[in-house]
């Protein structure tokens, strides 16, 4: 997987792409980062990339072509997408992580900044906007650095256990179960009991429980959603 | 307003925090950010902050130990709050960030890894779970780094002008309206007559249409919680 980031602000990324998992990831050259500066791109003598919005109103605009020129500068691999990091696009969920995983090559992000981006760029170069969630943040970088991480996260070979992968919250539409590790008592807090009994089948019970109540109670949206497709799951239970 | 993270890479913050309007304003002390690795809270000569799941399963569970240690090692102000990334808690949007801006002087934000955290740590150390989104990352430092851009970005001083907060996506409900800079024509593709009109009014009316037909389009689910608020603009329009 090749992703290619178009940013202000390369050097946000220096050290978030070497840490973790996710850096050594990007050792094994499991994928390939790119970051590419739009203003490299400016015409301009002042290397400008930004201006005031038609029609009035606060902040600026990034301009359409140094965005054009940053993209078609790019190599171009077959299964290729345009991704504007947006507010006003697709909430980024599991299910689209799963999709630019499975389906494409090649990524490019396209970082907003300021009051947003000149709308042409959605228009006519963008194949589809993606939204970290209902909130503002100062810059494109911290969704496009998300989606870096959850792509490359179901890529083979970045999670040591496949087991690590299908166990894990939304996987399966549900929340996660609650675990815990040693110590068994904690000042005074003790790991349930069950988990200590040994017992896989009444394990598996109590967790699949404990997903299905927290679901409820924290997230009815979620759970509205996983019983049209698991009623006869939930009657056999 | 203080944020202290509790991350096992404080490292993946570093360029991040120097860059862009966020780096600004932490060079302005609109915020200070302390990074403490649990790492150097761990007690066996090791430096283990992991362990095995009771109970089974794939992965390894960050130890209750070192977080609890850490986190009270910290100086403790009066409006604090003790958040946990994780998938399993309530979503973060707008709202949530105005509330954690306005109510609170330090936010200690402890970021998972591998499979979570000990249950112990949500129940008896931490005042709330939040998520970044339906989604899995493999680490809560990206989740970390969303919440202080977005409450840094509501403190006054660190965006220029304030109606540039006010007009944005999410702070009104609906989605935020296509703009347009110059060229007035790029590759042919012109910036809508009504934009270049002059005429404030027909501006202002445009520009909520085109908020309002976006919202109902694009996430029907935003439209419908506006609706119910804000019935009588529509009769209006």
């Amino acid at each position: 997987m090749r992703f290619d980031v178009i940013t202000l602000f390369p050097d946000f990324f220096t050290s978030a792409l070497e840490s973790g998992l996710l850096g050594k990831a990007l050792a094994k050259q499991i994928a390939q980062v790119n970051l590419v500066n739009p203003r490299d791109f400016a015409m301009d003598k002042h290397r400008r990339v930004d201006d005031e919005p038609y029609g009035g109103g606060a902040g600026m605009l990034l301009k359409p072509e140094p965005i054009f020129a940053a993209v078609e500068s790019l190599p171009i691999l077959p299964r290729r997408e345009v991704i504007l990091m947006s507010p006003q696009g697709q909430p980024l969920n599991q299910p689209l992580l799963q999709e630019l995983a499975s389906n494409y090559d090649q990524l490019i992000l396209i970082c907003g900044h300021y009051e947003g981006v000149d709308e042409r760029v959605v228009e006519h170069l963008v194949t589809r906007e993606v939204s970290l969630g209902d909130f503002v943040l100062t810059c494109g970088e911290i969704p496009a650095l998300a989606i870096i991480n959850g792509v490359v996260r179901l890529l083979p070979g970045t999670v040591g256990k496949v087991e690590s992968l299908k166990a894990e919250s939304f996987e399966d539409g549900l929340l996660d179960y609650p675990q815990y590790t040693r110590p068994a008592i904690f000042r005074g807090w003790e790991v349930p009991e069950v988990l200590r009994s040994g017992n896989h089948q009444e394990i598996d019970r109590w967790r699949k429980q404990q997903q299905i109540q927290r679901t409820k109670e924290r997230r009815p949206d979620l759970w509205e959603r996983w019983i049209e497709t698991h009623q006869t799951d939930v009657d056999r239970e």
